[in-house]
């Protein structure tokens, strides 16, 4: 393989981010991770091979500018572009009177305007190139706020109208852009304290979202989708 | 290959159905193709082999029961469902003033009574076997009442409200249960007619959409999708 | 007061039926009352004075038809039109395998095809006139298509189809056009028996109800409301 | 009129905040007026007596918790909370390359961020007198984001998703949440200029606005919307 067109994954943790990225890795792509830390990134990167690890701040504009200039000077083109910041990780449900305004911002920041700012740098080649996808992470926050879940919701809806502006704005240039729903639980050590007689696929499965990331990417383009609900089997909606 | 497993069409014209039908039929599935008339079912049904052309009117549930009892005996076991009744081939938009109150009654009976009465013969051998999809077309009258596109919306409508309690109900006992809207012009004569500079990809093609149901059947288990939207690139949404 | 325009409501039962038509009629509309049998609507015909009671099977083209007439030679000119069936009363949830397809029929009949039909007859006038409103009741199973509510999300998501794609057509020509979704329980006995902690405003009250409805009915024409939904402070949502 | 009960309007220009507040003077509420400038709102204040202007920006926190304090110590309790910081009076439609990263965060922070903290300030007050409102002005833009509307749709997203937690969370506790969308162009200079040949009507008016933010409050306890959308009647949507 060649390896002459890159996948970004802005937000490389070890569930989603790194199934993702692996999956991108396997399909021919050169991937760059990016993460506040590069701890992870970096043992990913040489375990993947043709991948750089990138440390970036997704709610900094000057963090965000340097991580751009990185990619754009070591990185092949870039063609696909994925933002799985959540940082859900550390989140816990209360009453929207407890938020602190300033913690709010970051989160907000990390999820419209870090997109934002990183796609200016990256989009515009990939117009000119004609090809590629920007593939948004949501949650069950993006479809609803709920009660004690504020702080998430926040911060999820303005992601999703962030990707669904630039959906309308660049697809019609040739860029599918979407917006992927995890409406359920993710396979992680945390959820199978919470549900520990859950089935094997009664959780979502971080290769499963990447196969469906995958396959938005390559979906032929007289049927793109913009938003993709993805929900286990037994999962109540 | 070994045909052991069928995937029915209801709903069967040259178009998605066709192309829904070949695309099944290349996966591996003896397909049953359901039509009112069986001029174009059988002369596909020669074309694919291991297919069986089967005359059915979607809004009459005696009809129906003869067609249950059809497939029942004469081909494997159910694995997919796929109900592809549009019919708006002939539709012209309107007034709702003009519209008549019994070819209502019969539109709105072939997209959400007749997709019932059968999967009330079909879905309880899905179940038992555990495994299966049913598929059901919708169009962007699925997604609002749109002045003059009464007489779609309102058939359109109930069919997405069956799609979306059988899905409630069913998935949970693991089957996938997909309500696809087609939001866009599909690939026809007559679309061409009204669209004569409409590039290769402009109109939703029939190939891509079979192509996006073959997906959804084979979606894993812990990444289900409802519904899924498709449009062209460069549609206006 | 001079009873110069008429309110019709198509669905009156003891509930929220009598409640909008106490409400109108307060306001100094003559009401006429449509209900299959007329033992209810006569004795709140004598009740309210002014107002008629005419017996009307929505399900049914031909009912409708000799009860536009009887509305158009016995009362004022129809300013506003309220479709209040639903017709749950004697509903109970259960698997949609068990659904009888044409109990199926007559429902959605009830609920797009009749008011539909009705609104064929009554329309024109009112647009002739500038100056109505046409306010359909919606429910819970309006929004959303649960397990083993299929029997009345199919007929509530046709009626929902209807209305809209009414408003987009009939508003712009001086139509007020509205879809109420009440989500909640109605206050009846019935409901009482399975919710006796409920509070006084625990469930939805039609005195309330109807209140909404005038309002719609006098809502400025810059500031219109397609869909209202209502629920109970206390309500899950 | 005793005036022992404030309404709070955060975001006070001349258009919808100086009619909302009019029309909440009108019905016994002492107004206290919020604008960045207190240019405007002390010469209405004036005007309509019983009314404290107060600057504020609410993408300060700092200037937010001063605000609070003078609420809290200059005027009755609170019972209504109205945020109507739209700020898009300058807004000219543009891709999304060209946003300064740093005006969304500001702009974001006065749709959430400032509306979140000085509500929580002011809710445990209303939640403990077991009274009010609290009605958040939202836009075309936060039903959709649409090309060249991202400046606009990323906060109006956000607007929503707190409108939307803060409902779920507080209206079991008595408090009436309610995000009303003004789905077409509101009557004024710049409106005009765009659209010199509408009616009266055909522009949404800032007195219609209002009336609907005094019904949603006076709206019955058991039967409580939360989102309101209005629209112009010959408004396309």
């Amino acid at each position: 393989m060649s390896f002459l067109k890159t996948c970004v994954v802005a937000g490389t943790g070890p569930g989603n981010g790194a199934a993702i990225a692996r999956a991108f890795s396997k399909e021919g792509f050169h991937v760059a991770l990016l993460s506040r830390s590069n701890t992870f990134t970096s043992s990913l990167a040489s375990e993947l091979g043709n991948a750089t690890a990138i440390t970036c701040d997704l709610s900094d504009e000057i963090s965000i500018a340097q991580a751009a200039k990185k990619i754009e000077s070591e990185c092949p083109p870039v063609e696909v572009l994925v933002f799985n910041a959540g940082g859900a990780s550390t989140f816990r449900p209360g009453t929207l009177l407890d938020i602190q305004p300033s913690e709010l911002i970051k989160s907000i920041s990390a999820r419209s305007m870090g997109p934002l700012a990183l796609s200016q740098h990256l989009l515009p080649g990939m117009v000119e190139r004609k090809k590629g996808s920007v593939l948004f992470t949501g949650a069950t926050a993006s479809l609803r706020g709920s009660a004690n879940f504020a702080f998430v919701a926040i911060p999820s809806f303005s992601c999703k109208a962030l990707a669904e502006s630039m959906a309308r704005e660049f697809m019609p240039k040739g860029i599918h852009v979407s917006h992927i729903v995890l409406d359920g639980a993710v396979e992680s050590e945390r959820a199978r304290q919470w549900m520990p007689n859950a089935g094997p696929d009664d959780l979502i499965q971080p290769k499963d979202v990447a196969a469906n990331y995958v396959m938005l990417h390559n979906q032929p383009r007289s049927t793109w989708t913009f938003e993709l609900v993805l929900r286990p089997a037994v999962e109540k909606w």
